[in-house]
């Protein structure tokens, strides 16, 4: 079974050429006029991403939205395990939160290495995030997913990533309150 | 107290003229060579993105995720009040969540009309999310929020953010596979 560009383009509402050129950043991809073999471009498509494979992930921080995530079943299909959980709580530290101890986070930097985690999720309050940011990035993790409703600063070659669903929900007020400058324009 | 295009410019890493741009887009602030006013500043900034009013907030779902967003301080703080919580399990139905009371889903569109809800944020499994859109987008909603991990479909005339956890994660995979692309570019 085979897929055209075309398809491609019309599922993401983009151009097929936007499609060909993206793909063709990775190197050769299907047969030109016969389209892309649907089997072997979701492997090569996996492998770009990184998710043909399994990551060792912790978790900082195991509140309301760390619980969140640890729930998270899509995270497995990925391939992102989630191998420790970190928190500052003593009523927590040394629970089991679906089958995962929680860790006491003074020990961060330690447990990191011996379980050679490659990516972090943060999840504590914006009043310490930055501390524990700095603190990971010590441990030599290149790749942080941050939920603390704060900037954060990382070296140029550690990547972040931020989910601030504040911010979504202001996307979502500024265009109710500014509909008439689209229209209008 | 003022500020200038410079120091705003050096907090987000932008350069003054894009600041200054940015801000006249919405109008005229600030004199020149004087630098902005902060209070003044901070309440139009508020104004421009819907942040001095409150806004009626329905959440959909009240599950790992769904009960993270109910105890979401920063939401209270920037005026998202979150009014009415829906389900569809009939044992979390007429059950309280900090407060709010879980309704049925099936009474969705009445419900959102009978409240004025204006915002409303999608926490539901991905198999049911485009019919719950459908029902809210009815509902005359032109505003939501969802965390469903599938592509979802909205008119035109409605704003739809989407919060996809696992899509973060894989840019991170991706970078830390591809960390050559970038240093040998």
């Amino acid at each position: 079974m085979t897929v055209s560009s075309k398809d491609l383009a019309q599922r993401e509402k983009l151009t097929p050429a936007q499609v060909r050129k993206d793909l063709s950043f990775f190197g050769q991809f299907g047969t030109r006029g016969l389209g892309y073999p649907v089997v072997e471009l979701r492997q090569q498509i996996a492998e770009i991403l990184g998710i043909n494979r399994k990551w060792n992930v912790a978790l900082i921080g195991i509140g309301n939205v760390g619980s969140a995530l640890v729930s998270f079943k899509e995270f497995i299909r990925q391939g992102f395990i989630i191998k420790l959980i970190f928190d500052n709580d003593q009523r927590k530290i040394g629970s089991f939160n679906k089958g995962i101890e929680v860790h006491d986070v003074t020990n961060l930097r330690q447990m990191l290495n011996k379980h050679n985690i490659e990516l972090v999720i943060i999840a504590v309050p914006a009043s310490v995030a930055q501390r524990i940011v700095d603190e990971v990035v010590d441990a030599g993790v290149k790749a942080l997913l941050s939920f603390a409703p704060t900037n954060l600063r990382v070296p140029s070659n550690v990547t972040m990533r931020t989910v601030n669903m504040a911010i979504e929900m202001e996307h979502l007020s500024f265009h109710l309150t500014n509909e008439n400058l689209y229209y209008t324009a």
